[in-house]
């Protein structure tokens, strides 16, 4: 077990048995770059990142630039992006803003058995190394896995429910 | 070299000098379960995933199953899949449909340095080892990464705009 995984589970919570960071992985991740906001602990993230009006820093590394080509045509984004900082043992959560547990698949916590969180950007400014990007809720130096155009066409559903987050 | 990205590339398309799937990883991926879906190949499979009324069938590794509580209450869902038969090389494309050449992160294409692939998902019946859903477009034992719960307020902008892929 990591230091990550060795704390207790609050009242309700369901731990799996292994730690998965330390499991023999399935698939393996290339970080193609960083993510740079203005919080430097996970205290100080905005709950999501529509909260939040700050403007972030998208830079990739150089292998990956040309694949930006055509995004500056792009009007919203989807991030993904690794927390490295988030256990992946909790399959069952009592987050401090809800009235019972809930399934880490029905959370969009960072503490999931792949913690790949995922942000709709707006994108602003290109810039030599990446763009610049409203909307994200992450920490400064957080590393980055995708890149995906948004298309209305196929990601908005304005009618969307999710029953457990009312009443 | 792996045989997958041993293709040549189209004209105008740009290649990694690197194997992404040979490199060490910088995170590793565990697979929670697969997709079951009715494309055998990858050219049966829909272009995106809006385009198909398909039922598709989600099923979760039985350590996973917990994770599941409270996605009943879920309409919508966001799928993280890995693209396991793309190759990860190619950082500029020359898609069949475009009439010019764009950057991966331009594209939903499965070729990208990651291939993690993201599809929005209308939740139908729960079963005992998953859930079935419609709006799925891969192939059939894809295996499954995370599974998200949309909400309308961050996930849902029905302005947004992708440029290339008009006129």
């Amino acid at each position: 077990m990591s230091d990550r995984t060795a704390m207790p589970a609050r009242a309700g919570e369901i731990q799996l048995a292994r730690d998965l960071a330390a499991l023999a992985a399935d698939a393996g991740i290339v970080f193609i770059g960083h993510v740079e906001t203005p919080w430097k602990v996970r205290r100080e993230c905005p709950r999501n990142g529509r909260q939040s009006r700050e403007i972030c820093r998208v830079v990739l590394k150089p292998d990956y630039l040309e694949g930006l080509k055509s995004v500056e045509t792009c009007s919203h984004l989807i991030l993904l992006y690794w927390m490295h900082e988030a256990r992946r043992d909790l399959v069952v959560q009592a987050p401090s803003f809800a009235s019972r547990t809930h399934g880490c698949f029905a959370l969009r916590s960072p503490v999931r058995p792949n913690p790949v969180s995922l942000s709709v950007v707006e994108r602003l400014d290109m810039t030599g190394d990446g763009f610049l990007a409203r909307g994200l809720d992450c920490l400064d130096g957080t590393p980055l896995v995708d890149i995906k155009p948004y298309f209305a066409t196929t990601d908005s559903i304005p009618g969307a429910e999710v029953g457990w987050d009312k009443a």
